[in-house]
């Protein structure tokens, strides 16, 4: 009978960035392994997700959701075990979706606990059947709403959202253009992906080459990125194109705004002449109402082979924070999920 | 029995303007009437509507209309009577709506012209019962969809646009706070129209002040004006709200950006936390679906006493390019029309 484990490791929020998080903003502790009251489940981190907007709980910036304080566990969403249960829906060997963070163990009353979707590929429930695909399948279909031969635009075309965005929108029989960084990235997302076409956003004449992939225009502009990917979009949206805005995450490391002009003007002209329709989500407000139907449609999608994911894989807690680093630098290739545990 | 009249006085448009129209972008001509043949009408221009959207027909600049050519009519919509007519559906004597612009006859083959709605008050075609009317009414229930007790921004609060806007809301139970230029026309706001609060825009504290006028914040702010109103407005805008964008005067003379910093990154990363849509609309796109359901619902509330404008009457053709150098300056109290014949 293996000895009960006591020690508890967690990376907790050591120093609030200036721009790009630096691994001094992060720090590895070791805590007592917490003892689970009656109701209390303790849970083992087997995957823990990195996803962007951790990057916004680390700043103090007022958002829509409130700072991580300094010295502590950095939040995050987790596929756990079930390893002891004093709640009566929960057994010993479960395997649930959680928010436990960054750390080996994790106590819950079972109220943030869902169970995983589909067992044959358990990290999936932080990635094509979670949240990033949740978040792709509701600002597509919901703001960005695709017909039949309209071009939809989507950047970071590899990673956990804008790889699923990509592939409902040919489901929809959507024209798909995405955009990553560099060629193995770029093969995958229309070889593995399907989807039309794939650009290099570090290519000097990407603006040009946009243009030339897009010869009726854009449609749909699925935000996840900002910056000079948004530029590019910007003089090619159709009238009546919708922009689900989803991220910016070229400029969560921002600290200044960058220098004039001042091209607000501008942009309200074009959403006026254009029509265009630019909406914000925060895909945490849609749960009571869009999670059902989405996890529905995503696990028939998913069974069969219609959609995929592939993984950017990170063996051990202890290199979340140089993953995180490297994910808002665009680093990785697919989604990154720490493997924390067997 | 009165002469046939001979001559046609039309006014031209002379030269793009750069920055602010003056007079001398506009030419005043004399033609001979013309005769309509078989199946056409000849019209005499009653009223003529002037509206900011004219100044965006007077740049060579790509909007969602063409330019009006040098040397061509000023486009703009007009209040007509049929004064010959060899077409079966009209009378002489028939007033009718249409777009004859700026001059004391047109032709027309019928195709382009719509019974006058409430003969009570003709002029009314061309603010609250026609294209004003249509895109504060489209814009704010289709975009803006205020509820209860909501806050709903509107500027240009006694102009065709927001005077109607502001109205609607009310109707619907929303808490209106609108802005205008000057104490007569705030008072108007509050007093005529039944707005809850008017503000100043030209105050010095304008953005204090439209904060301690929204408590609660704005749910929807309907944005017709651009420039410092919607800088003012951006701060306060809550969670979940809706901008329908029918116009940005303050820009519409403009010939360069403003200086930086560029506040785009600013101005998507606030539609992201708060969820904002941001959707702009251009009224000549919905006549086909939309025009008969606002045609009933406005003429109800207009003959109820329950939508009014102030109209803003300018006697004479040949006063038409001052009245619109004018408009585009805030001068106007009310709707602009020219009388340009009794």
């Amino acid at each position: 009978m293996p000895q009960s484990p006591t020690i508890n490791r967690r990376i907790v929020l050591a120093a609030r960035p200036h721009g790009a998080p630096t691994p001094r903003d992060f720090r590895l502790e070791e805590t007592a392994v917490p003892v689970p009251a009656e109701g209390q489940v303790l849970l083992r981190t087997v995957y823990l997700s990195l996803d962007p907007y951790m990057r916004g709980r680390m700043s103090e910036a007022p958002s829509y959701a409130p700072p991580t304080a300094l010295g502590e566990t950095m939040v995050g969403g987790t596929v756990s075990r079930v390893v002891a249960s004093r709640h009566p829906k929960f057994r010993e060997g479960d395997l649930v979706l959680g928010a436990a963070g960054w750390q080996d163990y994790a106590l819950s009353d079972g109220h943030d606990l869902m169970p995983i979707p589909d067992t044959a590929h358990p990290s999936y429930a932080l990635s094509v059947l979670g949240m990033p695909g949740f978040t792709a399948y509701h600002g597509l279909l919901n703001i960005g709403t695709p017909r039949p031969g309209e071009t939809v635009v989507v950047a970071s075309a590899s990673g956990a959202v804008g790889a699923v965005v990509g592939q409902i929108a040919r489901l929809l029989g959507a024209r798909v253009v995405g955009i990553a960084g560099g060629a193995d990235k770029r093969r995958y997302v229309t070889e593995e992906l399907g989807f039309d076409v794939c650009l290099d956003r570090h290519a000097p004449q990407f603006a040009r080459q946009l243009a030339d992939a897009c010869p009726d225009g854009i449609d749909v502009y699925f935000e996840n990125v900002g910056g000079a990917v948004f530029d590019a979009v910007l003089p090619l949206l159709n009238v009546g194109a919708r922009v689900p805005v989803c991220g910016v995450i070229a400029h969560y490391n921002d600290e200044t705004l960058p220098p004039g002009p001042d091209r607000v003007p501008k942009l309200m002209a074009l959403v006026l002449s254009k029509r265009i329709r630019l909406q914000g989500f925060i895909i945490l407000d849609h749960y009571a109402d869009g999670y059902a139907p989405f996890l529905r449609d995503m696990s028939a999608w998913v069974a069969a082979g219609k959609v995929k994911l592939r993984e950017d894989v990170v063996a051990g807690l202890e290199n979340a924070p140089a993953a995180l680093i490297g994910l808002l630098e665009g680093k990785n290739f697919g989604k990154v999920v720490v493997r924390v545990a067997d």
